[in-house]
């Protein structure tokens, strides 16, 4: 029984799993030699989370909680004994409808943030405002846009599972997301998220297609945020980058301690830095964050062509707020719409089209782990440290 | 046995069927004659469709999914092979706990629509704005208009189903749906779907009570929404009118061609006519549309009183964007409540008293069918063409 | 068996029972010597009900619906046959996925209102509008405030029952609902109510907790709102005052009616009239609404110094309207929050600390038991009536 594929969920189809699991000990076996593996559903009750869908995968190192009724964001994991994810005041996963995007003057996705990886597009992601596009003929278009987009809140109406044990012995969650309108924006996320049984990483294989019969627009940012014991007093942010660039100036005041952490700062205001990444010759780039002792470590490794903007946003405020760093690969930087489009990020796919990005999170247990990559870091950075602008620079405004 | 009732929902007793079967096979036996009927309910999960309820009636020839839970809209259908309803970039229905009417500027009606027949309506319906009432003492009320109104986004309170084997054979499926806040508008929707088994047609009877204990208006406008196989390059528009009005200059450029369409035409930008219909000596009137060939034909039958406004939208865009034509009978025409007002076109309803809407609408799946209603058009038209107007004309404005 | 404890809801640790029964014919036995006593839970489906969770608190006398899903409103009750409650329009619980607190201007609230008692709060409460903090360097926060805030609309995450046969017998259903968001306010409500068996009464202890890492504001008004038998056409409104002062013009020019109800009046436009109640020795307060002959009675008792604002709205409108009135202990009086804050009427706790309100409801079945209440109002009054105000004043402005 090499291959195993499961539909939990299709609503065309009328296909629905109230609970699911499937593991060794459920007849199907050890995969790559473990039988420490399973992956299961669950449907959280009552409050804010009434009605959202848990689908836990766990790979006998690395377990992951899947939300496909949010966007199939990445709720929280565990690896090695180290908690993935951190603490949002909104405790736990809201189902989307409780939360008003348009609640205070736009940012009610607050509201639902919680999140260790959570997808911010796909019309649009950024701050909220009304976007105007004039056209060659003067006249304009409109456009609400709300913080950060819709796609976190909105519920897959397709998911698979699937558990290969040929290989290495691959466990597969895919899902499928719909944001679309009539006379809106029609962009399909197809995300699979794909890990290596006994493996320390995940892979997240995100295809977009345009639903509509005109050219889309598309922004992505991938909000990966992370709390202790990787953030802490002395945690440091490790990445290969041509130069670092302020959101603001009040980011700018300490851009020569971009790297470095603090520990949990009542009032603390957050600040944002906007990199230009340096890739190796494959094309691919790396982002760390490590703890004080470099002895823990979680990085993300994607191709700079398929998420040319990364974000670094430090919001080392109480616990109580929420303790917690945000390390954002994007298709753009996470302005307003508009900026973006000026500066040519916003990403258009063709009627029909689909886009690819592929972002893999591998979390470090050790110094030893932590030391590879940063190695990998140092030897892309070729010794030439980052510009550092105190300022914020014209191609993020 | 000849009539059977059953209540599937009933909020307020606490009556609650999760699912629902009647049909000769489960023990009820022939109706008119015939086995071949049933009536059933499902419950969508997951997606956006997440506990929206469906009611599927088939007569034999004629099938339709009735949806309690968006206002006692219908889904979509079928009859003699062929589909009724259109594809909308939004696939599956909406839970309206998912959509903000407030979203877009006014617009999210649009991120549910996808009916074959939805109701816009009750206390307003057209675009979104404030609607501002100037009492004679000179002060105002405002309130705030959403695209289309809230009834097609509440579900029913209470669903019932009747079957009676008597005469002809009938199938009914009836909802209550309240669209009521404190201060605010209160209207009640008893809406009944009904069908003879074997036949091609439907007839819909709507009662609206205003709860209140003031008057109330009353805006209501069936938008039924009509795809392939009817529409198609070359389908037609047929009805009897006095006289075809643009809702705006870029429908007047085309308002010789108001009752031809085009095939799926990308960037094809909607066109919309206001129309005077012509009443037989009975009161009725009747709209229909044929595809090319004229052997496959959509009519609707109404009494000019009860939906003397009728508006033919024409949105022949690219099928990925939704490729529809709608012919929606209404209290009123969906121009901006003020306008309505202001041209006496909204309805008032008593304290306590009831509005009642009759809408049917019937299939035909021959050149023999279509060519019946064609004739009766054109005999009520009695061969003078209706008035075309190239430009908006006041009456609408 | 004296003390008996049940879990029916905790999200966070996955719990959740489906439905809950516990009585004394449920194997639990008397208490306090009595048989005729139960909690039970249900869920309403169909209609915006859907989804809502009721516990059922029967003492023998005195029954009350509670609402985890609203915020721990009190539905609606019954004491020796009288009905507790009003009737809305809006005639059902409403789920609060169905309510948009952003629809008719910031009025959305009223699109769910129908309780005997909901909590207007935390972050804020009365009218919608956008509040403006000016910070000492002249920086501002904008808040967009909605009518009466979000608590009456978000479910409870953590439901628990207790049921204590010692001493006199107690009831106790508590529910734990979050009001939080990040970059927001973060205020966790634990609520609890709580009734001896075979008594005409119940006591509501709420524990309000700062969940952030700053001071927070606090608002919290109980909204319990009366209909007949106790309102009808010549009930009165008793409370030890110092004062009453009105909202506005309308309700200042009859001021010195007050205390005295109109029956159902269509066209009637509520009014509003702030109270400076007098407080006993203990610091305790009351407020009594009487029917017309005195031999009914519904009173509310509480300490001045938790509940210091006192409003009473008379909203004697026709019954389809919704004919009530408003006996609203607060924290503030209802006013926007700048008005109150100005007035130093915003409660502040500190980071972790918890702020504890009790409210207690008595009903009356019988003339003598109102007259106990009205002695004890009128030695309050000690023969001095209340100064009444004809204009709005300034304290309130």
């Amino acid at each position: 029984m090499p291959k195993h594929h499961w539909i939990l969920t299709d609503v065309a189809r009328g296909i629905w799993q109230d609970s699911f699991r499937c593991s060794a000990r459920d007849g199907l076996g050890p995969v790559a030699g473990s039988t420490d593996w399973s992956i299961s559903k669950r449907t959280l009750r009552g409050g804010l989370s009434d009605g959202v869908d848990v689908i836990d995968v766990d790979n006998g190192c690395l377990s992951v909680s899947i939300l496909p009724s949010r966007g199939m964001g990445l709720w929280r994991g565990t690896c090695d004994g180290m908690e993935l994810g951190w603490k949002s005041p909104v405790a736990q996963p809201v189902n989307p409808a409780f939360v008003n995007a348009h609640d205070r003057g736009g940012l009610g996705w607050l509201n639902g943030f919680n999140e260790w990886l959570c997808r911010c597009g796909l019309a649009f992601n950024g701050p909220p405002g009304t976007d105007i596009i004039t056209r060659d003929d003067g006249s304009q278009i409109r456009n609400e846009v709300t913080l950060h987009g819709r796609i976190a809140n909105l519920p897959a109406h397709h998911v698979e599972v699937d558990v290969d044990s040929d290989g290495p012995g691959t466990l597969a969650v895919t899902g499928v997301v719909d944001e679309t309108s009539m006379f809106g924006s029609c962009l399909r996320l197809r995300s699979t998220v794909r890990t290596e049984v006994g493996s320390n990483r995940l892979m997240i294989v995100d295809q977009i297609t345009n639903l509509a019969g005109a050219p889309a627009e598309l922004e992505l940012l991938y909000h990966t945020n992370m709390g202790p014991p990787f953030l802490e007093a002395g945690a440091r942010f490790v990445a290969p980058a041509h130069d670092v660039s302020p959101r603001d100036n009040h980011s700018g005041d300490d851009v020569s301690r971009y790297d470095s952490y603090l520990g949990p700062t009542p009032g603390y205001v957050e600040q944002c830095y906007f990199f230009d990444l340096i890739a190796d010759v494959t094309g691919q780039t790396v982002a760390l964050l490590r703890n004080a002792a470099g002895d823990k470590g979680v990085s993300l490794h994607f191709a700079k062509k398929e998420l040319p903007g990364f974000t670094l946003w430090k919001c080392t405020q109480a616990e109580a707020d929420g303790y917690v760093t945000g390390l954002e690969p994007g298709t753009n930087y996470p302005n307003f719409k508009t900026v973006e489009r000026k500066h040519g990020r916003v990403v258009s796919i063709a009627p029909g089209a689909t886009h690819e990005v592929r972002l893999e999170i591998a979390i470090h247990s050790s110094a030893k782990m932590v030391a590879v990559v940063e190695t990998k870091i140092a030897e892309m950075q070729r010794g030439r440290p980052p510009r550092l602008h105190d300022d914020p620079q014209a191609k993020y405004l």
